[in-house]
């Protein structure tokens, strides 16, 4: 099939140097990935032991590997493999890693897991055998038992979270309670007085604190206490919890939702149930993929690029990596973004 | 921070076995990742290490990590950062890849990369340094130059597509010829004439694949030769194809997607026109992401389990490393699943 046929102990770093076009030594530099050989050179050396099907000498390789700078990224994510990817909000963010790592030559490992414990393990093991130069991590839980852990570790992390949940790691994150206290003001100045929230997953640490705030703007406000339904981000249970709201006997007049994928499970749950958006219904999605701007109407959304955000966490984590130290602070604030689905209350 | 302040040299294996309560040679085996020693040990073993700091001796855990089984493995992605994260498919896709990987400690390497030269090299470079132990492989294209890099290489790899594109690799594919010819006949069945495809990019092999059978199909059952669009497989472009089609002088009376995004977007844009469906258009999507489920109306689909087809593919990587050799074959063909958006043409 290829013209490796022909053993490949018996081709020799001569012939390869010789296709290749250079000397024995650059061959050397080119295949151990040291530095002293230009990135064509690197380029026309590796084609030529591949068309003759050379490899260095095993033992030389081994020695060399175990010297190699590792320059892998972690991501070890304790979620459901289905749940994982019915969210855009992650792809999105690995997404945006990659963008960065590309730049670098670096890649990303990545896991999922069952939970804290075992992500833990993953993160002992790759640091142990040096596979990864760093970790980004995510999903931060009050009282994370990660916090310690990682610390003892000696691995370089960015924990994309809170101060409040990520005990002294260095952090990205986005403030979600200013956010989220801007779209409850947003929708009062509309003269909507009853609103809802559709949440993620109790548990998670940015759930709380959207709540908290969320609760406590409502009360600010002098609105209707709110409701606030929590889901695990899919599209299904933001259906539920949209049906459930709109059967209410008070319904709500404005809802804001955790993610974008439940916004738009809201919209056809309103149009499924002939409750006219935005006439009777405000909807406000949480994110804004590109998915919020092809619906009809077009979503309104606390509009966040996760994208950048995933670049973002990588450069930080880079610059922690290389230079032992990074900025701390957060990313920019979600910003409203009006379209179709929000209007004056009637 | 933690309890690791003190100096980790001082601490001795014999203060970590007597912390997690064993010997001093099952410390020795769990912290080198060998067997003879249980999960839960090893688990015990790691907190304990953790605890007080301590690291193995780093020239043995040089040589035993040299001498580890590497179980990560790979996948490189050549498409730009930006559209990665906008379509459900690699998601899916990845999950269903994790969920196998995960059952078996395993982790993925991903990398996004530029050009097939360039995800020639990473994957040389994988292999060389042994960071992984095989390679998933995506989006192959006519005379694919990988074809003959990988098989040089030596690497175990899966390659994701049909055999007419893949050169002899071990190739798990769906077959998209009878799924979009199933589609054709559908439509026609339902007495639409004039039938028109939203399709992926042209340069891709399983584009070109679905648009010569559904050319075929058309000429087979006598319909009004069909306009092809392609696109880059965002909604954006999918937004803007449907507006196309719908403004032409012989509009189409239904449509069929190459992916999910384009038709939830299509959908809109048939809304906005005020065309309604499906009393005057038909839409048919691919894939099948839960997206489809959460429009109104529901969007019929060419239902296709991405998840379990990425979990299929590991599978299957994982037989060809562990035992040399594996099943060679299709998917399950992706399946018609009627909703709400296909009617009888009028």
């Amino acid at each position: 099939m290829t013209r490796a046929a022909r053993p490949a102990g018996k081709v020799t770093i001569a012939e390869v140097a010789q296709l290749a076009g250079v000397s024995k030594g650059s061959v050397s530099l080119a295949m151990n990935d040291k530095p002293g050989v230009s990135a064509a050179t690197r380029r026309k050396v590796r084609e030529a032991a591949r068309e003759l099907g050379w490899l260095p000498n095993q033992a030389a390789r081994s020695l060399s590997s175990a010297t190699t700078q590792v320059s892998n990224v972690g991501l070890v994510i304790a979620r459901p493999a289905r749940m994982l990817g019915l969210e855009p909000f992650y792809m999105e963010f690995v997404s945006g890693i990659e963008s960065v790592l590309a730049e670098r030559s670096h890649s990303l490992l990545l896991r999922l897991v069952r939970d804290v414990a075992e992500e833990i393990d993953v993160l002992d093991g790759w640091s142990r055998s040096r596979q990864i130069s760093g970790s980004v991590m995510v999903d931060f839980t009050l009282d994370d038992p990660r916090v310690a852990a990682v610390a003892a570790l000696g691995l370089p992390v960015i924990a994309v979270g809170h101060p409040d949940l990520t005990g002294g790691l260095p952090s990205v994150w986005t403030d979600d309670a200013a956010a989220v206290t801007e779209a409850a003001r947003y929708l009062a100045a509309l003269g909507h007085r009853r609103l809802a929230r559709v949440a993620g997953p109790a548990r998670l640490g940015h759930t709380a604190l959207r709540s908290e705030a969320f609760t406590r703007a409502i009360a600010d406000l002098n609105l209707e206490p709110a409701r606030i339904l929590t889901t695990d981000f899919s599209g299904e249970q933001g259906a539920r919890a949209t049906r459930a709201l709109l059967s209410s006997a008070r319904r709500p007049t404005a809802i804001l939702y955790d993610n974008d994928i439940m916004a738009v499970a809201g919209l056809s749950v309103a149009t499924e149930m002939g409750v006219p958006v935005p006439a009777e219904l405000s909807l406000l999605a949480w994110d804004d993929s590109q998915l919020c701007r092809l619906t009809h109407p077009p979503l309104s959304a606390m509009s966040h690029d996760v994208f950048a955000f995933g670049a973002e966490v990588t450069r930080r984590l880079m610059d922690l990596v290389g230079r032992g130290e990074t900025e701390h602070g957060p990313a920019p604030t979600p910003v409203l973004v009006p379209r179709g689905t929000t209007a004056r209350a009637r």
